[in-house]
């Protein structure tokens, strides 16, 4: 016979609500109760269960988490935090893989199968019919790294893509780049879409300096590498805005395979500021998306969003930051 | 009231068998039976319940699937066949985080609250006392990159880690290196162990080779980097086994830092050949991990242990591929 809560706290010598609050996560308990429990429970083979809790509440604390390019290493921080996020709120990370997924149809089905609580889209590239067709079926989502609106169909999450843009343009103009470009992911992402809209604006003020806009195939090394080389192929720009750190590394990689040198002969600054861009073989300066705060925001507004299905869908967006590494010249 | 399979076949003029085959993972039914289900299913909000079909069989199709090393790059790559795996199959991944664990009855605890039909521990440093928790506690387990032995505790998936630090010694050997270096993980791991162990092994048949083993605090870039500089400190061997590809490039960076040239100064030889190996920047020589058959032969053997709890723990070894790119110097 399957051992209960009771039995637990006999063994444990504890009372029943120490059980219960050791098994509660973020609820108080001793470090020395907590172990005499876990003891206990070990011994007796008790655990509570998720599936008759899950009957009870109506919930399975289960989280979609959905994610579509596995080749960038930003992901890895991303599910670093997500996880250990989502766990310490006592709720279970499940990863949705929508790498090539077309059909929003078959995801809703998907994801309804899973019986998550909610969803959370984490990514920039998936297109925004995906996320709107996930709320449309009554699944609570929220989109990390979406698209920021003054009306947003879904809650979303991330930073002013627009004002980075933005940041980018002024930090070449004040270098001193006459001729810069913007070297985007694809075309049809909104995050790319967003850096090139603010990356242009910021250089409408300044008619003195001339700017071009390309964009590679996916956030991807190989796409930066090859964007790079047609652009090399031709009269290159100064400096490159890239879409994003991955970019930058294949562009410079392109640029040193060429007999070229980052930055004298060609600057170039990223986005992101992923682990990688800190090694020392690529310094890379580039623009800092604030990770941490910007997935504690994204489990926060689902969780809300569970609790409260008709709130309307809010927008939170976190200031970037610029990150000076050796990919610049200095002001001249 | 909820839509019902019925009401789903009616409107789609498809039998209920259509519905039910649509909606199981792997079944057969064509392109368009498909589509016309899935959009009766949209349009009547109809989705198979997995909570109730849970308590039917008694399994949720969650798989935890476990890392404690979000900050190497490989399990990019490891994530993303998981994925898609599972999901081929109609199974679910739930990612628990283990990062810093120390505490396998905490472990257990967690992954009982998460109601896993079975677990896949996807790690070599996570202490094997975990796995082995796991499974003491009735859990069917996994345990993908874990130790071959002849004699398992529960089943293992990976490579043998042996033949592959005998086969770097035999590729240095064979490329006149004299003295010889194997720059090691965590010595705690049981990967680095046996990598050492076979690169020892391997050198022992050349007594005119002489060779020094020492390790880094992880599998991971700064790690290496900072290892690399200690043994730049003193007279460096002329060419170094790393215990993988992160640790190698972390080397590499090393080296090029202290104006020293890779392969002419130092030679390098990596493990696993994840993505960035690739990389024309990095262009590491390197020895394969066949990947995706370690993957697919987890996923069935973690399945096989759910459908057959009593069966004898086995080990499935996938041999390596040594590849040869830029950092080792040609055959003198």
């Amino acid at each position: 016979m399957a051992a209960t809560l009771k039995d637990v706290a006999l063994k444990a010598g504890v009372s029943r609500s120490a059980v219960s609050r050791t098994f509660t996560p973020g609820a108080s308990v001793s470090a020395r109760t907590r172990a005499a429990v876990e003891r206990a429970a070990l011994e007796l083979g008790y655990a509570p269960n998720a599936l008759a809790s899950s009957l009870t509440t109506g919930r399975t604390k289960l989280i979609g988490l959905i994610a579509n390019n596995f080749r960038n290493p930003l992901i890895l921080e991303v599910f670093e935090l997500f996880t250990l996020g989502l766990q310490a709120r006592g709720l279970k990370p499940l990863v949705v893989n929508l790498s090539g997924a077309t059909n929003p149809a078959e995801s809703v089905r998907m994801l309804k199968q899973y019986s998550v609580d909610g969803v959370i889209v984490a990514s920039s590239t998936l297109p925004v019919s995906f996320a709107a067709a996930f709320a449309e079926a009554g699944l609570p989502v929220v989109h990390t790294f979406g698209r920021a609106s003054t009306a947003p169909i879904v809650p979303v999450v991330g930073i002013d893509n627009h004002a980075c843009g933005r940041m980018a343009a002024d930090v070449l103009v004040k270098r001193g780049y006459r001729r810069v470009g913007f070297l985007g992911g694809p075309a049809e992402a909104t995050s790319t879409q967003d850096r090139a809209a603010g990356f242009a604006a910021g250089l409408r003020d300044h008619p003195d300096r001339t700017f071009e806009t390309s964009y590679a195939s996916a956030y991807a090394f190989d796409a930066g590498r090859v964007a790079m080389q047609r652009l090399l192929a031709r009269e290159p720009a100064e400096a490159y805005f890239c879409g994003d750190d991955l970019l930058a590394l294949g562009a410079l990689s392109a640029i040193e395979d060429a007999g070229l040198r980052v930055p004298d002969d060609i600057g170039l600054i990223g986005l992101n500021d992923m682990e990688m861009a800190r090694w020392e073989t690529n310094r890379l300066t580039t623009i800092r998306q604030p990770l941490a705060a910007i997935i504690t925001a994204s489990i926060d507004l689902v969780v809300e969003t569970i609790e409260s299905p008709d709130r309307p869908p809010e927008v939170r967006l976190f200031p970037c930051t610029f990150i000076e590494r050796g990919t610049l010249r200095a002001v001249p």
